[in-house]
């Protein structure tokens, strides 16, 4: 078989890699190891900047996307017992965020991708990319038994941090860069209505705590816990108790409790790979990079460098100009370390750190302190939350 | 003898206090352990917020200030080879620094005291505020072999981060906060123009360099070193190489050097102890808050400390109203708080921290980048370099 794009990976970023590459006229194959089901049920962000919402719709994934998304135009920093409302629309002239969670995302992606007839392959194992440094770069992979090869003229890595693409890539034409964060989140979702109609991000003494929402019925809440917590330890009612404990009173008065259908412990991690581009294979989204939650930036970076890769290979395709994929890396990685850098900025600044000197803890009240009484603060906070522009 | 005011140091904060005191009628005396020669020989900071020009003319002292001073309206920031101008006019809708010596302004304050004939004692040695949690505040000092003895109703301990007032404290009253930096400023005044006429604070992977200036003709240089640097070890010749190799090339290129006439090499720390007033005892400045020199606050910060203070007296004396020194700790200590944040960001975001990782190195790079691409963030640094409002 041979495609002009094999794109490894069917989170939201190769499935959005793919139909803008489709719409183009770029044919394309697309293969998970997992299967159609699994994909469907990964519970994810939910936190898109309209930059995200932009390239969406130009996926043709956008109907959906926006007669259920929840537009945000503002959330809360709750910390000293009070709340601040950081007003997005207010500080970015106009921007917002809107709430959707990745799981639709990728649902309606799959499903205008198997609308079109387009190759996807489930299941297929051993994925590897390969002569990526040749004139004949190629996909192999195993699906029931039989070994397959693809032959194309590019290859996209959007496989993920654990994926086969980055780790296919030799060790001395590749730099990393990590922090690992001494905390983690213990995250639940239930079906209650959202305590408040805007996200909370909560710094408390005991820990930081965010209130998110996946819909006007059903609850995001995480709670910041050490790396070696045991899940098995959190009862519902243990969470609930903690999250309230970190929220200002008004808050965890109005809390709606309810079982949890899903609850578990994420650590926290910085992590960028550099460059982007070996050759003929694109690394794209957590492939390349991980942030930490906070700030929901990680889906959101997936789609810029998607953004940023199917402009140059479309460009490569009809103006037979290498210019845009030859740029690739360099553009992306712009805006990926400022990203990496924002979501570094608000994990310090609103989780606890075991350890902490007083002084370090007197400079996060401060900045705090600060943000809440400078307008260009705020701003700062604001126009990286909404997202910077591509 | 009896004042109302004891004023413990005379360096500018303990001289501005007294005069605004002087000026609203309220008698003081200013008790310094070192000569007036000594004195005027300090050779301390120079850029000063407009908040500290204000209190300078509110004192009688803003004319050659306003005659000589050099009124900056921006300054760059030089990385990767290249320069980036802040321009504080712009982004502060109209607020400038201006640079005029510490050492100038001490002389013009000493002079106009001494116009006024107000007392000030010299070389007075064990200076001890005393009685202050009493009805019997008093300070006594040891002059010419001699122990007097000066009644009061409060003491303002302006005296310095070494003076006796912060140590006449009990331990258990006061809580203190300090961060020590692995690197020290090695820094020189030479009788030779500047390079700019504008500040220049570098970040080089061989270390932080500032050029700043004293006048149109005399310079301060000053380049990051390690702590246990020796200074015999800095031929003027080595110091003007090192300069040169941490700036762009066209500003290296354009540096005028000479002899130096004044060498030395200085620590860089945070330092903050809470609260700022014990009874009838009241710290001030240096006293009470030690901020690394990135930024210029020191002075800053003692002058709006003396701010809080003098309203605060003067409100007692004039309404009988305690309201503004009951209210003064907590007040000046939430500009403090700020202006360390400030120093501690931009002494982090410039200099070259030795055993720093990868990951860390690359966001200080990201911040710089992001810095001087967004507005807002550019914002941030003018409104707190000129000084955030009293």
């Amino acid at each position: 078989m041979r495609v002009q794009v094999v794109i490894i990976g069917s989170g939201p970023s190769g499935l959005l890699l793919g139909q803008l590459l489709g719409k183009a006229g770029i044919d394309t194959v697309i293969l998970d190891r997992s299967s159609r089901a699994h994909i469907l049920s990964r519970v994810r962000a939910g936190v898109l900047e309209e930059g995200t919402v932009h390239l969406a719709d130009a996926a043709g994934v956008g109907a959906r996307l926006k007669a259920e998304g929840l537009p945000h135009d503002g959330f809360s920093l709750a910390f000293d017992g009070r709340d601040h409302r950081i007003d997005l629309l207010d500080l970015t002239q106009g921007k917002r965020v809107m709430v959707y969670g990745q799981t639709e995302l990728t649902r309606d992606l799959i499903e205008a991708r198997e609308a079109e007839s387009r190759l996807m392959i489930y299941e297929a194992t051993n994925v590897m990319p390969q002569g990526f440094d040749s004139g004949t770069p190629h996909v192999t992979y195993e699906k029931d038994g039989v070994t397959h090869r693809i032959d194309c003229d590019f290859i996209a890595g959007c496989d993920g941090f654990h994926g086969a693409s980055r780790k296919a890539v030799p060790d001395d034409a590749i730099r990393t860069f990590e922090k690992v964060y001494p905390f983690g989140w213990l995250g639940i979702l239930a079906e209650v209505p959202p305590v408040d109609h805007e996200l909370i991000y909560a710094n408390h003494p005991r820990g930081f705590a965010l209130c998110s929402m996946r819909s006007l019925t059903r609850s995001r809440y995480y709670i910041q816990c050490a790396l070696d917590e045991q899940i098995e330890a959190w009862s519902d009612d243990r969470f609930w108790d903690e999250l309230r404990r970190r929220l200002p009173a008004h808050h965890a008065e109005a809390m709606v409790t309810g079982p949890s259908f899903e609850k578990s412990i994420a650590p926290l991690r910085s992590f960028v790979a550099e460059p982007m581009r070996f050759g003929r294979l694109f690394l794209v989204g957590d492939a390349a990079h991980i942030v930490p939650p906070t700030g929901a930036k990680g889906l959101n970076l997936a789609a810029s460098d998607v953004h940023y890769l199917a402009s140059g290979l479309i460009e490569h395709y009809e103006d037979r100009s290498n210019a845009g994929i030859d740029g690739y890396s360099h553009k992306a990685l712009a805006r990926v370390w400022k990203a990496v850098r924002f979501s570094w900025w608000m994990t310090s600044m609103l989780h606890r750190f075991p350890g902490t000197g007083a002084f370090d803890q007197k400079i996060q009240e401060a900045e705090l302190d600060y943000l809440t009484h400078s307008r260009a603060a705020e701003t700062v906070l604001a126009e990286n939350y909404v997202g910077l522009p591509y």
